[in-house]
């Protein structure tokens, strides 16, 4: 892997790269292990070169062996004591094909929700239903209006887990049949995705419950659901995912993080994820069209048989600008949009005018 | 809860504020929901002083009922979305006491962990057994030598999960043998605390396992292992569980993130750590004293009726440093140490020194 340093002069670069690959993995001083750990164990550091002013890019080779399938061991190695560090910032990986077998990577990826929806070339269309604080019957409304609208995909608000006004399985049932109700009405694919709360405790009783009421997809937030727990949802090869980026924010420092393509790019597609949501440029937090991009361009590219997930660059994305997010972001992208529609009343109208506008310029 | 906020002027702090407030909860335009959700669901702004040059100190009330005892909603809100906006951070939390009781907080504490190692006033005395890539054998060896010593805890290296050199289930049973062996011997009460890795689909395996061979506690790292997942492992009400950090340096920030003493002292705490593990000053992570004092506190405080947590500041501890470790963060405190151990060569004997040691500074 590839880490960018922060470091004053090459020879506090060089001790940083060692701090680093005994960090990351034996975490012991020099002299307490035998040739043969450090020979087999400790990461190799294979180039480290000067790139701008007090930046030096390092690259890494650690042994898949240390890893197996375990994706918090994964996350040790890749940023976790050399977190606590400051200014390191893990820019590439080189994914050992030892590691991407290991990983489950979507089920269903880019073609198979494609097939699912119905929609074999344009961007997929995904609203959102919120906020927190409605009640089920209000949030299935919303689920119709959006269904009866042509939206391919209508996902749970984040926020909407247990709360007293619209627990989940009350909601998730509500929800899956105005789904499927609209679609019966107008021959629709629509499909509703509800955001999984993530206690272990009940997770069982939440995948029987999806089951039966025919829910085929979840969002999930893997920092929070938990890293391991998404990729075992994926393994399950049931549901759909949609991963989130809540809690995510503070990894992407300038200096100090991960970036976002290896992130949203390669970590939560490995995880499982069929779609992605992060953060739409010009949206309300600020991202720039080339961290989008770069993003994207992770999410599609080939790796070796994984499938390729689904942008969903999100937050703010207005109604009108359909045709721009199109030409910025390429047809493999999922359009995540909520309160454009909102805004505009009538969610049945606002999403079948979005909806047509955008076959219009997909064609 | 409180912020701190980066913004140019106060009509800037003002707008982020409400951004902050809506985004944490609704995410979606004003004009968008009823005036029951902004005055039930949206967060309140109880103050927005101004602080440091360009710094604004932000007071939010948000509602319990958002959150229930759902940890990833807890995250949401405290630091979610809100993550992906630059420039804030979350310093203080004033806990809500219907969400101090929907979480576990520890099992034992500061007080059941003494009661267990017999040390009611002193210093406990935490080692680490590493680094991974010896066998399990060896490693067990380890464990004799420090319980020998006379370590009240002994745990694996965080890296130390499923690789082939020492699988869970052969290091478990052979780390724990040897340590019961070695109590026999010297009627001490060691324990030993295996890393415990966190696939959902073999949490069961192994928590049998650890019931079979007799091990009272195991190491977590929550935000690799889950955050929802350490609170029903600490909801078991079985194991003790010590905390790990990685993973987690991106949240310390200085202008955005998490502080350490709400992560270490207050998440971890009421996810259920009977320890927490963080980072030592002057260790080779580059905390201040104050920082790691501000955990400290957080960790021992009094919090409704949740068990204080024993601090474990580590990384780079020396055992020729423990007075002085002790004067620094007194008797309530889990002197972690492993490499000083180590680059003795004797772990024994070096074990059997340092808690002499100990004995004589906290007389």
């Amino acid at each position: 892997m590839t880490y960018e340093l922060r470091a004053e002069s090459p020879q506090a670069a060089r001790t940083f790269a060692r701090d680093l690959v005994v960090e990351q993995t034996v975490e012991v001083p020099d002299g307490c292990y035998s040739e043969e750990i450090e020979r087999t164990v400790v990461s190799r550091i294979e180039a480290l070169d000067s790139a701008d002013a007090g930046r030096y890019r390092l690259v890494v080779s650690a042994s898949p062996d240390l890893v197996g399938g375990q994706i918090g061991q994964l996350l040790n190695i890749l940023f976790g004591n050399i977190s606590l560090f400051g200014g390191v910032r893990l820019v590439a990986v080189e994914w050992p094909a030892a590691i991407l077998e290991a990983l489950p990577g979507p089920t269903h990826g880019i073609p198979g929700l494609r097939r699912r929806c119905a929609a074999p070339s344009r961007p997929l269309l995904c609203t959102a239903i919120k906020p927190v604080g409605k009640s089920s019957a209000q949030l299935a409304a919303d689920c119709a209006a959006f269904a009866r609208g042509g939206a391919d995909l209508i996902k749970d608000d984040h926020s909407l887990t247990e709360q007293a006004t619209a627990p989940f399985a009350e909601r998730v049932a509500r929800c899956q049949e105005a789904v499927e109700e609209a679609n019966a009405a107008t021959g629709g694919n629509s499909w509703y995705l509800p955001n999984l709360p993530g206690e272990p405790r009940r997770l069982e009783e939440r995948l029987d419950l999806l089951a039966r009421v025919g829910c085929r997809g979840v969002m999930v937030s893997p920092l929070l659901f938990g890293l391991e727990a998404t990729a075992d949802l994926a393994r399950r090869r049931e549901l759909a995912i949609l991963g989130h980026p809540t809690f995510s924010g503070a990894l992407f420092g300038e200096d100090h993080g991960i970036a976002r393509e290896v992130l949203f790019g390669e970590i939560y597609r490995l995880l499982g994820c069929d779609g992605v949501i992060y953060v739409n440029v010009g949206g309300r937090f600020g991202w720039s069209l080339e961290e989008c991009q770069a993003v994207n361009r992770a999410l599609r590219a080939r790796l070796d048989d994984i499938l390729p997930a689904f942008p969903a660059p999100a937050g703010g994305v207005q109604a009108d600008e359909v045709g721009r997010h199109l030409e910025r972001y390429g047809a493999d992208t999922m359009i995540l949009i909520g309160g454009s529609l909102y805004q505009q009343g009538d969610l049945e109208r606002a999403t079948a005018e979005l909806l047509e506008n955008l076959e219009a310029v997909s064609a």
